[in-house]
C-alpha cells in the first residue's frame, strides 16, 4: 500500500515546523511541490528553504508540479470549485500512482493546516473514490495564519466562553458580522470586506506576511485605521506581486 | 525589562511542539508549571516529559506553581471568571517579579494553543494594567486540540467556502447548530451537550486525549453514534480520572 502524508508546514515561519512535520517530511521518499504560478515565487522560494532547512533523508526526491487556475466564478461559486477540485484530482491520482512506489510513501506539503480552507485533503477523498489508485492517509497539523495573527497581536480570539466564528471575506460581505459570536476571523479575503461593514466601532487586528520578516500588523477600532489597512495591503501586494492576509474583527466588550 | 514568553506546547503529543516553541523553553531562564489538581497528573507528566526532551538551556529553572480552582458559576459566567482571574492575576504578578530577574526571561507553557479558550494572555494584561511590574510579552502559537481533532479524522474543518464556528459546550446547548456556519467546532464541553441537540443527522466527529496514545476517536450520523460517544467518555473519565475532548459538528452538505 502506498502511504501518503499531507503535511501543515505553518504559515510563513519555518521555525514554525513542529517535530512532527519535520520527521514527516524525513519519511517521505517523494515531496510534492505544486508551483502556483510565477508571481508568488516567495512563497515557492519559503517552501524550498523549508525542505532545503529540514530535509535530512537523502533518499528524498521532489516533484515539482503544475496546479490549474481556477476558473473566474460564474453563476455559482460552487460548481467552479468542483470542475477546478476534479482537474486537481487527476493530477494527484497520476502523481501518487506515478511517483510513490508500491510501499513508498510521498507527501503533500499544506501551508497552514490541512484542516482549514485548503483543499488537499476534499482532493485526495475524490481521488480515493475514483477508485484507480490505493493509499493510506496520514495528516499531520501546522500553525496556521490565524494563529500567527493572534500571536503577533498578544491576543486571544475568543472573548471569555464566547463563540469565534471563522469566515471568508465573501461571507462577510453578505453577512456582516455574526450575531452568534463575538469575535470574527476572515480569511480569503481579497477585497477588503471589512470596510463594507456599517459598524465602525468594531476593533480589527491585521496581519499580512505573518510570521515573515516582511509582517506587517495593524490594529485599532474599524472606524479609525479601515482606510489605512486598504492602503497598506494595497502598496504591499503592488511593490510584492502577492500578498497573504488575515484579521480578526471583535465587537466592542 | 523582563521578558514573557507564552508558549503553546500542542494538544498532548510532544511531536506538535514547533522549532518556534523549543527554542522559546531555551530562552527562558525560568518555566512557570502550574499544578491544576492533583487528578490530573498525567496532563502534568506529559508536560514535565515535553521540558525534559526539549530544555537544553542548562541554565533553566522550573518554577511549579499553584492555581486556584474556579468556584461554580453563579448568578453571572462573566463574574465568577473575573474573580477567579483576578487571582490568578495576583499570583502571576509575584512569580513574574519574584522569579525573572531584571532583564530576565520567563515562560508560560499552555495547552494547545495561547489564543483558543485560553486565559494566560487576558489575565497578563490584566497584570500589566495592575502596574506593580513591567514586562514585554511575546506569544508562540502552538498546535490545538481542534487540529488534532481534523488531523485524526483526516477532514477539514469547514465545507467549501463555508464559515466554521468555535463554540462552547454551554453555547451548543444554549444555541444549538448556528445558522450562519456548516460546521462547529465545540471546546469546554463536559456535558455532551451535542445529545441536546434536535438534528440527530448531523455528521458528528469526536476525540479524547487527541494525538496521546489514549486518543479515542468516533464520528458517524449523531444518532447513530451520539449515545456510544457519552458512553465511552464516561467510561474512559472514570478510568482515567480526567478526559480532555472536543468535536466537530457538520451539517449534511
Amino acid at each position: 500500500m502506498r502511504k501518503l502524508l499531507v503535511i501543515g508546514i505553518g504559515a510563513g515561519n519555518p521555525d514554525h515546523m513542529t517535530v512532527q512535520a519535520i520527521a514527516g517530511l524525513n519519511r517521505a521518499d517523494v515531496l510534492f511541490i505544486p508551483d502556483k504560478g510565477t508571481d508568488k515565487t516567495d512563497l515557492a522560494n519559503l517552501r524550498r528553504g523549508i525542505c532545503d532547512r529540514f530535509v535530512t533523508n537523502p533518499a528524498s526526491r521532489r516533484v515539482e508540479f503544475d496546479v490549474p487556475v481556477r476558473a473566474e466564478p460564474t453563476s455559482s461559486y460552487r460548481s467552479t470549485v468542483d470542475d477546478w477540485h476534479e482537474a486537481i484530482a487527476a493530477i494527484y491520482e497520476g502523481l501518487i500512482r506515478d511517483e510513490i512506489s508500491g510501499g513508498g510513501c510521498g507527501a503533500f506539503l499544506i501551508w497552514g493546516d490541512p484542516s482549514l480552507y485548503d483543499s488537499a485533503l476534499r482532493i485526495l477523498e475524490r481521488v480515493r473514490s475514483r477508485g484507480n489508485v490505493a493509499f493510506d492517509l496520514e495528516v499531520i497539523p501546522g500553525i496556521t495564519a490565524v494563529q500567527a495573527l493572534a500571536a503577533s497581536h498578544k491576543t486571544a480570539l475568543n472573548r471569555i466562553g464566547d463563540p469565534v466564528l471563522i469566515t471568508t471575506g465573501r461571507r462577510l460581505t453578505e453577512e456582516g458580522m455574526p450575531d452568534n459570536a463575538g469575535s470574527a476571523v476572515v480569511m480569503l479575503d481579497g477585497k477588503c470586506a471589512f470596510n463594507t461593514l456599517a459598524d465602525r466601532d468594531l476593533f480589527i487586528q491585521w496581519g499580512a506576511y505573518l510570521g515573515t520578516p516582511d509582517e506587517i500588523i495593524i490594529s485599532g477600532r474599524l472606524g479609525d485605521v479601515g482606510a489605512e489597512i486598504e492602503r497598506r495591503r494595497d502598496e504591499a501586494r503592488r511593490k510584492k506581486g502577492w500578498i497573504m492576509d488575515t484579521y480578526l474583527l471583535r465587537k466592542p466588550e
